[in-house]
């Protein structure tokens, strides 16, 4: 079994803050990221697949094809947006890179699967001194 | 003359467009750019300043003073901020990392003239692949 | 479960050696390392936690208060030190990477704990070319 | 047990094709990569060994014996060359970075088996976008 | 006056060599480079444009058009191609990063005028220890 | 005329102190940097030298020259060493990134002479905040 690991980046809007709390108590809670008026960062994904070569081809898979999946599924629809308001897998979730991870696998797993390959992990980095990693479970 | 240089860090949500123009013309110019749900980025700042060692101290400037000057004349007002609306010395201007780098030139010119150094330049990456540098004229 | 990691720095000086050994000796075994006058790092730590996210706040833990914790009980003793004679948790020990990297991870296990996530690793890199990572066993 | 990576590099041409295979169908699946005359990376090799910290020395190992065994049976004999037709351990192999980390893999177990550590796994990076990583099974 | 600086990256095969040259003179002069057999490298270029900020657009130039400019002019004729063979700005050079870095400027130079900003510097990277710069003169 | 850039790296302890101040003094004026039993850093430095290409070799030094320069006459000097006490090139200088980086330059000058370019700049970076630049007036 071999991994394979693809970078792909997106620059995004975002703010962590809950509905149904005050301004004052997201502010408590959450600091600077909660504010109302949006900040940003140039996240960085990690897409991990692991799988056996190809007796072929001699590679995994094709990392051109993944690299479209990953911008299909993931980055088209985060790059350049607002991660809260814009971004239909994020709705009704905290926008934390927790949650970012979780979403990107949960959009990923299938279309990587659908490639013959098995998604192993997903990393993103949100500056750089952070970033979450997500093994499906 | 001795060159030194000090890397800060911002992380802030922004857009390019022009309150006279329609959200069309706007995407039509600025592109992804100007989505008005905004969108972000991990900026990070160079400030360089030169002159001549200090006999007594054996170099230019203290450094963290140097950090604290940018910091509160600079980051403190840019990180975790929408730089179209809340950064009083981007008001009325638009916020691309060209006018981002002369106007952080602006607010620390004076501040670091009075720390005893010459300021020489300005260097404002917005992503990995892009920065913008100004040298005051 | 959800991984994230923080990164931290400390700049340090020490040395490779053995008090029962001869310089000629040390040398011999630890090769520059061993210089009785001291070199020095930068070392970069990353701490990696683990856990459910919390569904009331949407992610794993506040990572400013992880940060003050690494700070708190591990950079704060590194940073500018004399990692050979100065830091407690060293004393007695051959400030290599690794005993560097299992000691932290023994600073840092209860007060982690505390915090309501579990520790998962520590990650210590020297220069470019080489880092150690210890897991816990 | 304690992990410790040493990162060396190498620079080299290769392309992907098949010799039973028209350029024009190795151009349907390889791209660009299948180029007759060639093309080049600058890889990034991480090798990551295992084991015990030596009571008497304090470390795993050596890391300058760890870096001269990774150049006498890898780098040396993949640096400046062609990879398809130069290096003995990828012949009739195709050259993607899959069957490279795996050839490493297999070129370095013994030898640092012999050292008295465990080799846990090889990572082989061809450009800032991707990397592949092996774990001997 | 502003400097906005574009990168982009290719990769490539190459050689050092002279034709009138044995392969033992070629050798003896540019070592493991001249390797008749090709090696290659992952270039990175930075492209530094200056001029004044178009009043009406706020920013210097549009850097999608500037990163098409570099991508049309130079990186589709180098990237995945054999650089002392396959590229007509390069034949009858020597293919050493100086000369590269001289020739992608003349290529950008007259498209880089036309798009209303001055080229300023060209800079390649063919190592992470070691780049070229050129500033047309 | 082209500009060519070597990278290279030392490890070294060292101290800001001035040995007619008390050490509380030294620590109200160097802070954490005053230690008086030392920390350290990876310095990384950049040696950029100048001029025309050499129209038989295609090039403007050759490179690995150039290193063995900087390594004779600065790296095996400094790395692995105590730059107080150990370097004769800093003896009864303070011993700072600016007074570094101008000793480095009084060093390579003369022997990047007589290798036939001219030295343009030298750049010492400390930490990933701070760098310094002496352009050798």
């Amino acid at each position: 079994m071999v991994f394979i690991t693809r970078r792909e980046r997106f620059s995004a809007a975002h703010r962590l803050f809950r509905n149904d709390w005050s301004d004052e108590k997201n502010y408590e809670v959450y600091g600077a990221c909660s504010n109302p008026n949006w900040h940003g960062h140039n996240y960085i994904l990690w897409v991990t697949v692991k799988g056996e070569i190809d007796p072929e081809i001699g590679y995994l898979c094709d990392l051109k094809t993944l690299s479209k999946i990953i911008k299909k599924y993931v980055i088209n629809k985060l790059d350049h947006k607002n991660l809260n308001t814009e971004v239909a897998f994020m709705k009704a979730k905290m926008v934390s890179t927790e949650n970012l991870a979780i979403a990107i696998w949960q959009e990923l797993q299938q279309p990587i699967t659908n490639l013959g390959v098995e998604l192993h992990s997903v990393k993103v980095q949100e500056t750089e001194n952070n970033y979450v990693e997500y093994f499906g479970n």
